[in-house]
């Protein structure tokens, strides 16, 4: 029998709770033996909760029961979550978690403590929700030197643009739907401005290219710049504003991440992806690109992955196949300062000639009630955004996005 | 060092020996140590090929040779390819293929097997080329009871209604070009008559649902039945038809699985996945909907599969978490007969009065060039497909299909 402790008992916590004792018998197994849930902590009582006997409010009764091996971490945050993933590392005990904040920020030197303890730091529920993803990363594709991850990691904002786009509401009435549904937080910041997606991108790169990659290192512009004037005409061209995280080999020991809007076309997948849903699409040398798609988020489906994780830190008791990855450094990440590629361009105001001349192979697009003097193109070119930036000199651009290839 | 053999020089095979050599470097650091191919196994010699040297013609000699620890069955069918699995396990060698057609119709004795001489059988390649899915399914949905399981898993069928639906090919154009592309078989029955998406449904409802299921307990229906009127009628309804192998949870202890035809609604992910690629759906009581996405097949993204298990088998000398499930019988599978759904009906002649009366809920569909009296409908409302049959009875429906929910 494998005891179980649950530090927080939010959403996620009482999920792990729920999804261990609904599917018991299933769990008990897939692990070879019984996974039992000995204690909750949480400062708050739950008097009400099936659970309500396991509550205490002292992590150091879980610290010092040799009993409990597996600790799972849903407080959230990088305060008390780091000191008791610390000190339950070096205790001996394994520690599963769903914090994308306190991995992105501190994932190199808690895995650096499980190995030298002896025990196992995973995270599958941190990226993605309960798509699985992490141990695909880490051992399906094995095989392949990865090249590039492409991914929709956030359903708040995918579900705003899926409703501007849709419905045509505007994005202050978006965010007010999605609030109200219970997708977006009453403060939104961390969602709407990039920051959770830049999380969760630096923790794939970091798996994926072998060196911690920190969320300063990478630059990350929200959803709240892009306007349905900007919807319509990615429309007409074809395409759908998606906020991308992305990151990619740029040479053998540097990568490049960032997180944007991007116009991808409708006939790449990621455009399909649509309400709360979250997609990854990875690009490996010999796999070529393969996506994983499902709901990034929600109690059970992010439980679901936790408790995945707590059944393979039940199994691998005697031989741990780590998740494991170099320190970071200001050498392991570049800006994408030099990548390339086609962009969008909207302008209240220009006109047609004095951009065809500055940009000469540029498309431009039409929408329905554009105002006088507006105006919109696509580069038709590849280039830097300093080259850009070259060309659209002494004018003030409404919108640029990046155009996905 | 791991020392692998690689039974079969055919495109698996030496897809596996290139992703071996080109990623050795890469592949050492995931195995915690070097792979080395000692052994292809052929009847053929490969002189000009770069791994000529190891080419030999005696299996005993890798069945003899303590050194081999692990044998990458890529020869395909169930003759040899079984005889030298057994012996390989038997000799405690574990096994990696890519063989479906073996795993379907043998899958629970070989694993049966590879558990008595404590080795692994590994078959991630089976199914979906490389896309994760077995250990996804093994692991990462462990915390899940699995509910159902609906896939594009054919390459092939999947291009041919691709080509009919986009470019307005007949099946046979659509068949030679695949033929042309290299994406069909000269013969290229197993895929149009849904043999190989049969066998793939069957491994994967074996695994998600824990008895073995043959293939003969499978009803397979191809896409040979499926003409340019049906795909016009179903676009006009906003669905495609893709050909959908699905298997799901009938009650604790048995399984409904086949193959057939469905319109699939465009919001619906499936309906997306385009020309050769293939898409499994999975639903858990946790986790919901996941999708995962990717080539179903071709060289080196199979390859990639291959090797991903291999370094799996490096790693797990001493704890192997093996895939496993329980014996099939004939209580193990219940035909689809009780399953309710939508159905799509096309009748070459036919009265909209008559109809409507033995179908009330019908909604008649629409097309461009449609023949005098031709007619098809969507039923409106869920039925058994013997309640379908007796509402038309004494007509000749010419195409019958399922609605996909």
């Amino acid at each position: 029998m494998v005891n179980v402790a649950v530090l927080g008992f939010g959403v996620v916590g009482s999920g792990v709770a729920e999804v261990l004792s609904t599917n018991e018998k299933h769990i008990g197994q897939k692990a070879d033996g019984l996974i039992c849930l000995k204690y909750i902590l949480d400062v708050r009582d739950f008097p009400d909760s099936p659970f309500a006997g396991k509550v205490i409010h002292d992590f150091s009764i879980i610290e010092h029961d040799p009993e409990v091996s597996i600790v799972v971490e849903t407080i959230g945050g990088t305060a008390a979550a780091k000191d008791f993933t610390q000190r339950a590392l070096r205790a001996g005990k394994s520690v599963v978690t769903s914090n994308k904040e306190l991995v992105a920020a501190h994932g190199y030197e808690l895995l650096q403590l499980a190995k030298e303890y002896g025990v196992s730091y995973l995270f599958e529920a941190s990226v993605g929700g309960g798509i699985p993803i992490i141990r695909p990363l880490n051992q399906c594709l094995a095989a392949n030197q990865i090249e590039e991850i492409c991914g929709i990691l956030n359903g708040t904002t995918n579900y705003i643009l899926t409703r501007m786009i849709r419905a045509g509401l505007s994005f202050d009435a978006a965010l007010r739907e999605a609030q109200a549904n219970g997708y977006a937080e009453q403060d939104p910041t961390a969602d709407i401005e990039g920051h959770d997606a830049c999380r969760k991108i630096c923790i794939l790169a970091s798996l994926a290219f072998g060196r911690h990659i920190y969320p300063s290192q990478v630059p990350a512009e929200g959803i709240t710049g892009v306007s349905l004037a900007d919807i319509a005409y990615a429309g007409a061209a074809g395409k759908k504003i998606k906020l991308l995280g992305r990151a990619f080999r740029q040479n053998d020991s540097a990568v490049c991440a960032f997180v944007a809007p991007h116009l991808v076309d409708l006939e790449n997948p990621l455009s399909g992806v649509e309400d709360v849903f979250n997609a990854i699409a990875v690009k490996g040398n010999a796999i070529g690109d393969v996506m994983f798609y499902g709901r990034g988020a929600g109690k059970l489906p992010t439980a679901s992955a936790v408790v995945a994780d707590v059944i393979d830190a039940a199994k691998q008791r005697d031989s741990r196949r780590r998740l494991e990855w170099g320190p970071g450094g200001a050498d392991a990440a570049v800006a994408p300062d030099s990548v390339r590629s086609p962009w969008y361009v909207r302008l209240e105001q220009g006109s047609k000639e004095e951009l065809s001349s500055r940009l000469p192979q540029a498309q431009f697009l039409e929408r329905a009630g554009a105002g006088a003097g507006e105006l919109a193109l696509l580069t038709g070119t590849d280039m830097t955004r300093a080259a850009l930036d070259a060309a659209l000199s002494g004018l003030k651009p409404g919108s640029v996005f990046r155009v996905l290839r």
